[in-house]
């Protein structure tokens, strides 16, 4: 099968560690394609980013569906334009964000987000209050670095996201979300060192792009991700 | 005062529309400008046309921002591009969703919100659960009319509303919102006959605006609407 | 345009205060009459006092509406008697709580509640739950402080409001709301020292019922607000 | 034990009613003093009755803690005046409207209350918000019927009650709250045609306040329910 | 009247403990069977324990519905087969949990459950969640002891009680649940030290029982608990 | 991968429908094995049913295993035993329950869940509720058939299956649920007729499975799904 995996933001290294990664996890029968915006911001650390990186986002959804493929991955935490990319999508789209919630809360009873800076706390919060997932949320916790940092630093980083791993186990966390794409890669040392189960929300998605396929299931287009009517545009 | 309202659609009729009535309402030391999106969609009635509806937007609030208004008004019941808007600015932006919403908490037991679209129900019912406020929601109902349509047809739309909102109140609903900048103007019929109240989102909102702005209260940046790093844009 | 607003305690000196601060940012067109209860306790701290306070504001809320008032506010932060003040008014009756946790909640992700004495803190979290904002509640904290050594010790009080404001930072607040007369007039101080807003419930009160009264709005007579029905009262 | 139940209306004949009504199933250990309100409405049907009814039915909470009572029975199904009798009581307060919403969570997934009239609807299912409730909560529906004609029309009330029952059953009801001392005694009937249980408030409260003294259990004073500081009334 | 007590779990020292106990609390007209299941584990301490001890508690309901018993209390604190209980019953059933929680719910703004494994936090919290009485739950905090300990060590356990209350305390509890049988016997200690109400499940449950019984009040077969349709087993 | 899939009643005729769905559907690397239950129920309609088809359960989770499977399925739509079965499995165990509820609110604003009989709407409706995912229910509709019927009658259950279909939409259904394995196989017929998407529970929960194998994820042991403390079981 074909599936798209979209880095909403411009970062090329981005990219190519998110190719890396998934290509090292999808089924021999999975032909990825994975793409970046064209335009927009380098990181996404903001509803600001997020706006000028949904456009670009929708262009490649647009592709996808024209081109063939059979899933999309929207590979940003906060799913930027996830709702847009359903409406014109007849192909399931997937976002990283929103498969990881749903996955933590089928492996215990509550879990942690753990997202680069501080001020994203409110919005992986109200992400979690739209899924309806409140109940099983344990804290959000930050790493109080950007998310270019998280990219750079890979030693502080790694030494930073266990450290806020400690603090989840004590907020009642049985899992934990790496909340960032920069994040990636230390699943198992958290795992080891602290007995819990951590979610790499990109490789879920893929997983969950390709079971989607496999059932031949698409999100409805009855009400929510409706086709939007043809329209004037300036 | 000066305050701007933003229309984020790009069909002029709605902004003159909107600019007669609002100007109808202010107070006589408010000075009021408004505008309309100078490229996106026409109307907005799907995320989609959001996603391009929200960087014209933008650019209207940074130019109130640096042309010293002291409040905006982002004037589209999906509040398109609401919290972008509240990062890069340091005046109050209301959203005219958000602002009905709260208001008809205040005015009763429940609410019903009147939206074109019947395909709009599931996310003006998303954007009340995200307020909090489900508990005041008696249900959203819809015209099964375009926007284009209720800004085209005033009479059939008038009559539309008024048959929707005896549903509404069958559902127990004490307050209507009207959804849609096209049904401006309904209020009072319905509140003559079917004695509840009825809210104009976009007067709400200005009034709200004004209020704010005697205050010298503006919403808070240490969270959710924090100002967004600066970085690379493409 | 004439607000009367009601101070349901008995204290002259709450009443004066109240007086003061409100001339000071009402309307050059607002006509303010700021009364006290003629009857009941000179403080309102538990459902006890409400219980004996209540009757005598509803005996001014009578007077606004027989001596053509727009609109009333009652001026305690605990909003006793707003239901049955609605139900015999037909001008808008504001709350200065209710007024307060909307404008709260339209500002940011989350706020904490400052209440005088500890044992109120869960009738401040109950009056939230039942406004459906639970969502979002950082906290509710006390001062540990009675209503009457708020208002006979200003030094004191603004050094523990200061001090309790800094815990609600830690709380995830980004917003604060005084929730008693007795600290009004310290929201600048600690605006400037925690970067986060203070609400003063009488100020913004005050402006939404200027709202109100322009946007001839007022609450719903048909349902939890209905005129009672005449009886025989012993 | 000794166990008052106060009627907080002044009509004798519901005081009379439920005196009959509880004495036939009181314990025969158990003396029941019923007094009614001495002051205020004769009936309650709204926060204003509420508000003058509250006073009186305090004095008798006052009584009822100095003369030896081991527990107290506030027969009104709003529950008027629970916070504060509890505030000043060390012996157990007992709401009829709390106690029937407990017990009917207990008995089935989903319970109806039903109310005199119409416009009782919203506070009736705010008093179920309040409690947490909401999710056992089918409907909430109205005879249509003024709390006085319930009490002088039996025959028109019980006919009205069956058809109104009928309608909960529809609205997935398993247990039905009779939310008026004047649908007591049809309990019966009712569950004998419909198959479902019927839950009479005041005897349902009465065996609670039985059950309470015999456990030595009354409300804690450590916040909600704290004894209201000392001070001036005027 | 004759109530049945049923202890699910196979330690014989725990249901003579029981049977103490109650019996001590019982009305003089109650006469009181306690009894242990014949088979499966110790004690109960995981869904595991409870998948094994419930066949063996639903042979003690069928027995106390065919040998003329009038209620059945099942005493163990997680409330093992109480639907199932309920299905096959026409007698009252009372879960020493399910009493607790809307008991407490009674007493005050919010209740600590006091629980002996730190592993059964979650599924504490989780059968709070199915009553929808998260609002009144201020936390859920372990002895980190095993059942087993807390049975056969008092002194210890005592004071681990006390010290858990604590803390209990500066989570906003006003009242305390003592979460399993192990812990019965300590509630006087705890409220004349730390002030607040402590409830003992099993006496609540018991007390239940009896005004179920005086009601004629048992829960309904409507829905949630109809009798299960005839079937072949193998 | 090796994966087992237990039918927890002990009728062969649905074990074998479900090997043949499931077979039809795996992927080529997966080896499944479809077992039924050895004792127990023939069906499952009740918790009394859940109650006697759980040990049984329980010991296929243990030989899973003990014999090196990778992950478990339990094909019931109540998910009978499953958190038992996670507390002795070191294997994912996935619900086919749990997994459909939280598939649905991905791929649209709301489900609703046909179950076969109308005595068990509450118990479904309860379990949406655990999962946190009342935001999502349109409703849950019952067939009125046992599920022996389901299962004996496919012509008369296609029927009824799509008219209650159509009673969902109704209810503002994006998504239907087929909940009883009775359904399977009509999926295809509903899409294309009501035009939205239906959802086979088994399906998804088998493709899950083999998703979460290939990310080597299974449940937490940190909290609710601990190993159950080793005791003496008579």
């Amino acid at each position: 099968m074909r599936i798209m995996v979209i880095n909403p933001n411009t970062s090329e290294s981005m990219t190519d560690h998110l190719e890396q990664e998934l290509n090292r996890i999808k089924r021999p029968d999975t032909a990825l394609t994975v793409v970046g915006a064209e335009r927009g911001p380098e990181t996404i650390e903001s509803a600001y980013d997020e706006a000028y990186a949904i456009p670009a986002t929708l262009e490649w959804v647009k592709r996808a569906n024209q081109e063939g493929y059979q899933a999309i991955v929207i590979a940003c935490f906060s799913d930027p334009g996830l709702d847009a990319a359903r409406e014109i999508s007849t192909i399931p789209v997937i976002g990283i964000e929103e498969a990881s919630l749903h996955f933590a809360a089928m492996l215990g009873a509550r879990f942690t987000v753990i997202t680069p800076r501080r001020e994203r706390i409110p919005s992986r919060r109200e992400h979690v209050h739209r899924r309806g997932l409140d109940y099983f949320l344990a804290s959000v916790r930050s790493l109080d670095l950007s998310v270019a940092e998280t990219d750079a630093e890979p030693e502080k980083t790694k030494r930073r996201v266990l450290e806020v791993a400690r603090g989840a186990v004590e907020d009642g966390a049985e899992i934990i979300i790496l909340g960032c794409a920069g994040m990636v890669g230390y699943a198992q040392e958290i795992e080891a060192e602290l007995r819990i189960k951590v979610i790499d929300p990109s490789a879920v998605a893929l997983k969950l792009a390709e079971a989607m396929v496999d059932l031949g299931l698409t999100h409805s287009k009855a009400g929510l991700y409706a086709t939007p009517p043809q329209k004037g545009f300036k």
